[in-house]
């Protein structure tokens, strides 16, 4: 088989050469491209209706850089994992900062957690209690703490804050008190790091959400400071949203300051990205793409970083599935024509245009990802390589019990 | 205060009276509604985010009994509890029963759970485990058993069944499976009882769920037999699903078993019935005071069960006040002048079939409820009750430490 | 009847006393209030899958503002009517705007339009034609030309610019392009006049809108100028949206501008308001009370303006039912106990703030509306007063062979 | 470049013989595979906005039949063309099948129209007048004589009964008439004729639509007769709705008549098949395909018919754009390994189970149907040997002026 894909490699490069697609360039790309996996990945989670425990889900932070780590050897492009505090709270984060250099990673992402204590049942930069928000307040600076010592330079905030009920809550106070939080976050934020803020349309607030749309995600930080950036989750949108649209929009303003990539059909329903619509996760790169290829666009800063919650798949093979198909979703972008895309577009012949996106789109890059990974040193199949490594059989025998629990997360 | 609900009270007998409305007959209805009350709507509950624990919670059976007693004994139209079994269990079911109707109460649905063990993480009644499917009958068959002891007469069906992905299931198989199990629960059913199917757009699965649409839930029940009827969960349909229509529909067919209240704007959120949009509550039941009100259906058996979810209004006061809603959409829809209705749709006046409607909706029932209730010997407001009662207080003071948990249900 | 609407009105003032409301100052603003009709609503209109044409439907302007000026006199509260270019184009705009005050009416908001002809067919701002472009800009300053002969002080902007394939357009590109357009316009405005820029979901484009969102339009606003505002219309949003947030969060920031009055189901339905859900009408006029109550909220100026398309009803007795409709959202929201609300707000006591709105909404205003209408001199059922006029019978016999047709319009 | 096509396809034949799949049996099956065409398809159409001529649209029914002979002669599995009736009554039905069959295609689907015409403004078998409810049977009855002189043998029923306002309609008493109208037609279809009802969420009616999903179209089914069935139309139903497990419940119930492919974002956009999620019309192929595989199945007679309404596109190039993917969505859904998926489902191996249907899914199956079409005596790509043909340019000179107006269509 290995000798089969050679060939198609050669065939598709054919193909591109005709093109006038720069080979040589794409893999260039994709080999440096970045996708942060985050450490509650690897613990069980579930749905409101309970919990299947799988086994070798990670019970610590230990285990989950462990996992991550594995993840990265595998793939070779997700070399920084998300931490959640308090989930993977240690007691030495500057230990924590070498365990995962050792490990042949870095720590990403700090996120914060304002939801899950009982003191923010009725919100925690809008709750009506001082008390409450300045708690929240010193959690964030606390989160920020910890982002100097782990080097981490993303701060990613994401608000559960709503009301179930009309009248539960007041639109516009809410909003005052979180306009003033989030410019004191901003004000405590190291040298050179940068505040996401993440939107949701719904959920666990089943009326509210006090950050609801990208919209107001843009607004607040555009009262907060200029480190502040919009966060995408692909599952925080109502049903039918041209997310791309919303992305390229966001760039256009300096504003698109990551992603959290996971896929849904109904609501947020975290499962593995592009198994829905993988069309739709191809236009959303078409854009970054698009944005990369532009020389007026400066100062592109986008952090790609995934967050699902799977309680079918077996956590490390979902982790690798995922990375895989994220691969797959730029390697296609990167092959669109964008001049004759530009060309078509400006004469207006649509079915041309669409059909250079489909062209990129539909093109098997199988044998193109699977030559990167060598050329990268890593083996074509990172899930069958997974699967012969004897990674989930050892874990599946050494974790047993749970130490320690993380939760779900928006 | 009481004077002005008195003349208020007055003043719309008068304009009943002018358009005709038999005031008594509508009194006498309202006094016999029954809306059952499920156990587990006494208990913590939350969202996939964590659940916050309310004072005076409910912790076992017992407690969610007293609490449903306290309700029944606020509104004069709750007699009966819905349990849900392994929640639920008790050693002697016998003295279960003794116990409800020694607070004045009795014990309605039996609601079966094949969802939540590890057992089931693939499913019941689809699962590909014949074992498992074995262990799913087997524990509705003892569900049925329970049902006999407690002289219960639904049997209330709700299956998780779903998956995630695409691929995983095959749809036809476990459809197959799905109508074999069914037929097995309708032939251990006892005498005069009955068995409602459950429908659900999603979650748990979030790619599939077996059981997803009203039309689904009615080809099984044909597949099933004749004591298999549907229930309608107000909060399991696509948005913008025309509920009145389906439940039009259905008791047209004699397949309108029961309803789960509660209400939703975005998916399923279980929250308060009537919190969202009153006017579709009201809605619904226009069908079904038309249906009452029709010679040519016979044999209407319709099971009205409230199933909410309240994470951040207190229990007790969550359940009256959805009672006294439902209480208050019956009302509207028994002032709709129905001979009107039919003669201004035959003489296609939009505007006035239309305002016949909106015009028994906007009519202010509180006086007529008021009068309801203190002919029934009650207190007028049975929120204002409750808060005066003092039972709050010594709940919140008695119930400390969680004793038995309950989770969450679809 | 009529005595026993005034008996019912003592009572209700009685009950309003008690809670403690202003009743003379409730009853200005209602006779205050102002809602634009538009010119288009009084001609025919339909689907795609075709229009039924109605008897008595307004064939031009003239015909037009007739009818606006009669639903005028009936209701009390619609001074002006919103008019459409080119389908209300005359040639003499100075003698329209002595013959609509000879009506005792204005004309209100100028709407043009940039979608309809050939032209347009890819698009008016956001056409790679530069000659497109420039049309769609002159079009728009012919419109503001026609402002000022007619004194209007709004202009009315929705574009119906979109896409129905990915790749058919560049985003960014569509998005300067839409910049330096609407900053021509803002140039060209008359002195205290405004431009107000709508947004909507979907429909023309299937694929993508440019201005799809609340989100966009204020960027747009906010590159645009002080003069440029958001129009929200009520049907432009994804199902579930909490329009009510999107409405105070506009307010917060000084960006809301005015309504597009319609009501939706499942799209852009554009039916009666108030058909679908009559609580979210309130809760929207509750967010506007509660900003004209708010000190701090200074130069609120939002323009109430109907906008719908009916195929079935008689267009005439539509608009009227439309305008007590939304006379009685406005009055019920003045009932809001808002001491009360922020008490219970700050206390979280989810209960009693949801009730607090709950009891406003449920309360029956017919009887104070019926009162307010009398004081101003005018029959307090203004639709039975529409019907007893023999309005309808007199234009349904002038009114024969259709003169000039009117489009539909988003 | 076409040895280079040749080359792809030796590859794609190695790997597929790899993975055990026929390759000649793979073939054979797109070879026979069969698209009707909508005659409907070829003439202007657009959006309740406005409708943008297109040159080259075709004005009458000769002109649109020999449209859809050109797509037949370049894609070679389009040998039928559906017929909508009035807009394609002819003097000559009789000649009119001729002309088609010496065009080299034949009639397919006969489509009646009871929505058009003023008559049914109110509704078609569900309106309240009896006069109504004949004409529309009549009109019905008229078909089927159509249906016998051309040799066709599906009626599709699109009824687009439905109301817009709660209480314009009796939901039972509409429901009746309905059934005993679908009676009526079923005892006038021909020997070896079937009667395909469709389902349609909304619009145009926008409260209640009288089938408004695949439950109640079934329903009618069952109530009407053995040769009724249900027509899916894929941009019938509500957002995230499952339609690949409509399709295999319909199926399983013997229920499943025909489909109508388009493709939605939103509503019902009917913008070009696969344009939105290409993965979706695959899963629907791929039940389609597995339940040809099954030997329990028997009698599967399923009509693909395209459903489409371009106001941007060009009419043809928009055609064979269409019907170029439905056949790389069913040559996607060949290359399924049913053995090893079954077998994956069975170990509930969920990564291993979707992963079998995205590497079908993934496969750039563009060599195969080059191959296939070359076998057929095609050119290996239709959309470029359209445009290279002259077609467009000489119906572009040729269709001046429009003779006679097709309509939109649900």
């Amino acid at each position: 088989m290995s000798d089969l894909v050679d060939r198609e490699y050669d065939l598709l490069a054919e193909r591109l050469a005709h093109q006038g697609l720069d080979l040589e360039g794409i893999k260039e790309r994709l080999k440096v491209q970045e996708i942060e996996t985050p450490s509650w990945g690897y613990g069980n989670s579930g749905t409101r209706f309970g919990v299947f425990k799988q086994a070798g889900a990670a019970r610590d932070l230990h285990e989950r850089l462990a996992d991550a780590a594995m993840v990265h050897q595998l793939t070779g492009v997700c070399p920084s994992t998300a931490i959640h505090i308090p989930w993977d709270k240690v007691d030495d984060f500057g230990a924590l900062k070498q365990e995962a250099e050792d490990l042949g990673i870095r720590i990403g992402a700090v996120n914060p957690n304002v939801f899950q204590d009982a003191d923010y049942k009725m919100g925690s930069f809008a709750n009506s209690s001082e008390r409450v928000r300045r708690n929240a307040l010193d959690h964030l600076v606390a989160c920020i703490d910890i982002m100097e010592q782990v080097n981490s330079k993303v701060l990613s905030l994401w608000f559960a804050d709503g009301t179930n009920y009309p009248g539960q809550g007041d639109f516009r106070r809410r909003k005052h008190w979180f306009e003033a939080g989030l410019r004191e976050v901003h004000e405590a934020l190291p040298e050179g790091a940068r505040m996401l803020i993440e939107y949701k349309f719904f959920e666990p607030g089943f009326y509210l959400t006090d950050i609801a749309d990208w919209g107001m995600a843009a607004f607040y930080c555009k009262h907060t400071g200029p480190r502040a950036q919009v966060l995408v989750d692909l599952g925080h949108h109502p049903l039918s949203t041209n997310i791309e649209h919303v992305v390229a929009f966001l760039i256009d303003e300096g504003l698109l300051g990551g992603f959290h990539f996971n896929n849904r059909k109904y609501a947020d329903d975290d499962v593995t990205t592009g198994s829905v619509n993988p069309y739709e996760v191809f236009l959303i790169y078409n854009e970054i793409v698009a944005a990369e290829d532009d020389p007026s666009i400066r100062d592109l800063d986008i952090a790609y970083m995934v967050d699902q919650s799977h309680n079918i798949k077996p956590k490390m093979e979902a982790m690798i599935q995922t990375v895989v198909f994220i691969q797959s979703a730029y390697a296609r972008a990167l092959l669109v024509d964008r001049n004759a895309l530009l060309a078509s577009q400006t004469e207006e012949d649509t079915v041309r245009s669409e059909s250079i996106l489909q062209e990129a789109f539909t093109t098997d890059v199988r044998p193109l990802l699977a030559r990167v990974r060598k050329e990268m040193g890593l083996h074509p199949d990172p899930v069958a390589a997974y699967r012969a490594s004897g990674y989930f059989e050892k874990i599946a025998e050494e974790r047993v019990g749970e130490l320690e629990g993380a939760g779900s997360w928006g």
